[in-house]
């Protein structure tokens, strides 16, 4: 085992969160003394202790003069939980290695500078590539206080979403349909189109065997087109927030629904840039996008995907929506371009996992 | 090593040979004594030695009481090459098992017959299935009179082969367009529509590093539309065959031309379902088809596509002809279901493999 080694399994215990921190990055640390783990750690939760204190919590004495690694720089404040630097301080720690700087502005190299104020030899950006991707939606977060957008889509081979009828029941096979469950689990908020509300009805809950947390739901509806009755209102198995053009309409009608919010948005504000900003200001790092055309295409010809699921049924149809539809490119070289992290066989259909050029780290 | 090890190593043998050996199928053999592989052999070529007799000499004396494991069911007829059969039983060979049955009618369990009665044990249907999809395009050939035919596309990830305006240059990298010249080198016969002929003047041969087999060119131009300087025309690199409907234009101004051919066909008759019989008869068993979308759809519609290779750009365009284009699929259920074979990525692009209803072994 060399440094790498232990960083990289303080990396694979902070991915044992993904999903569950929000609006927190995923944290896991590793104490290293004499060769020996003695202790581990991995931040679970927001307001719940950090991975170092539960790592130097494990290692009780072992600590004096261990080595600890941990996958993101140390805080250095007093917020829901004590400053992790006082911690390690106080442990005895000899070393820290570190992979991730914290891009926190009330932490940025503040963290890393205590430790060396106390005589803690510091060694810094240890597996950083894969550590910074690892919290690539924690980054963008802090960064542009937006949430990560995250689009997920099903077409047949040749790019179809549906028919041009809109009949789209079902592309993807039953594995590719379970397999969203995961995603619903592991985003803070779920978005649609106001269309997707008024054909299908559904609930955009998470249905995992195991269970599974719902993500908060967003509908688009800048003309509040949403009825009373959708199963997203009526279920109250997670907030729904709908956002919806300033307008004389009264957006009052929905005040009787608890777990229901109607945010207006003034008709000169880019419509979707806002509704991003709004839903960070809500603590949403990470958004899932289940949209039909319409909404996909609104957010990639905005420049505001950052990732893309899409699964691909091994079928052609031969009409109906894509995933992307825009008429005034007219060279390949004006297309959005994607890079591909992996691809892999899911039952019959196939599931593409790519980065658009917003995605990843920046 | 057990028996199935055996009959692997034999199909693994054959498949060295794969895209050189038509109108024959690949073979490959394995002569065992004792535990120890004495003879292997592979059919590399039309009218060169099959791959029995290949294993057989390399095992000389050895071959007496020994096994033998072969793909494909000896021949029983004395055609380009002596019967196998003969040789096998000459040898002093105490037990042949094979793979797959001959679908030739003038073998057509003839060879297993012969040799039981000549006293030798024959186990047959060992690794069956593997065996007969290797041999897929054979069988296929021998069952339809026809090619076995693979749509090669390239394609954006929201469908699209080009955009509305017809551009396609490059959707996708370098190195699955370098892919390609490897299927065609593995084909017997490149198939294009007229409007590629005009837009691009393609010269549909196969450029390799280390060289490679250019396959015949076919150009499906129903009004017989190509220039008589089209590149494929002029360059003599292989066969072009051009097909057109018989009509009152006189098919005669190619006749100076070496190596062009013009074939035309009655309007009354299915045109794409003739142009692929009269391919068999010049012994062409495997096709490739390099369309646009028309003529990769009039492929689909007419169920006459076996099998598909799609490379897929991470890029998203918004506008342009799919792989498949018709107007009258209204619901999911109507589409053309396949079954995907492997899926990977190929520089930053992916690939995927897959077969069509009427692919594989029927």
């Amino acid at each position: 085992m060399d440094h790498a080694d232990y960083m990289k399994l303080a990396l694979d215990l902070a991915k044992l969160a993904e999903g569950q921190t929000s609006p927190n990055p995923i944290v896991g640390a590793v104490c290293v003394k004499n060769g020996q783990i003695v202790g581990t750690g991995v931040h679970m939760k927001a307001k719940t202790p950090h991975a170092e204190v539960h790592a130097l919590s494990m290692a009780g004495s072992h600590a004096v003069d261990a080595d600890l690694y941990v996958t993101l720089e140390p805080c250095a404040h007093i917020g829901k939980t004590p400053a992790c630097t006082e911690a390690i301080i106080a442990s005895g720690i000899r070393r820290v290695f570190i992979a991730s700087k914290d891009p926190n502005p009330s932490v940025n190299g503040k963290g890393i500078r205590l430790l060396r104020d106390a005589g803690i030899e510091v060694i810094t950006d240890l597996c950083k590539e894969e550590a910074d991707f690892s919290n690539r939606a924690f980054f963008h977060f802090i960064q542009h206080q937006q949430p990560y957008v995250t689009l997920k889509a099903a077409t047949t081979l040749d790019g179809r979403l549906a028919t041009q009828n809109g009949n789209s029941k079902w592309i993807t096979s039953e594995s590719s349909r379970h397999e969203v469950h995961t995603l619903r689990h592991t985003h803070d908020a779920i978005l649609v189109g106001v269309n997707t509300i008024l054909q299908d009805n559904p609930f955009l809950t998470t249905r995992l065997p195991h269970g599974g947390k719902n993500p908060i739901r967003i509908i688009l509806d800048r003309h509040l087109r949403t009825p009373k009755t959708a199963n997203v209102l009526q279920d109250q198995a997670a907030e729904t927030i709908i956002f919806a053009l300033e307008s004389d309409q009264p957006p009052h009608s929905f005040s009787d629904l608890p777990n229901v919010h109607v945010e207006t948005i003034p008709e000169h504000i880019p419509f979707l840039d806002e509704v991003l900003s709004r839903l960070a200001k809500r603590g949403i790092m990470t958004l899932l996008v289940e949209g039909g055309s319409k909404v996909h295409s609104s957010f990639i010809q905005a420049r505001l995907a950052n990732e893309l699921y899409l699964y691909m049924a091994p079928k052609l149809i031969g009409n109906g929506p894509s995933l992307f539809m825009n008429e005034n490119r007219s060279t390949i070289s004006e297309s959005e371009t994607l890079r591909i992290i992996d691809v892999k066989q899911i039952g019959e259909d196939i599931r593409l996992h790519a980065l658009f050029s917003t995605g990843g780290v920046s």
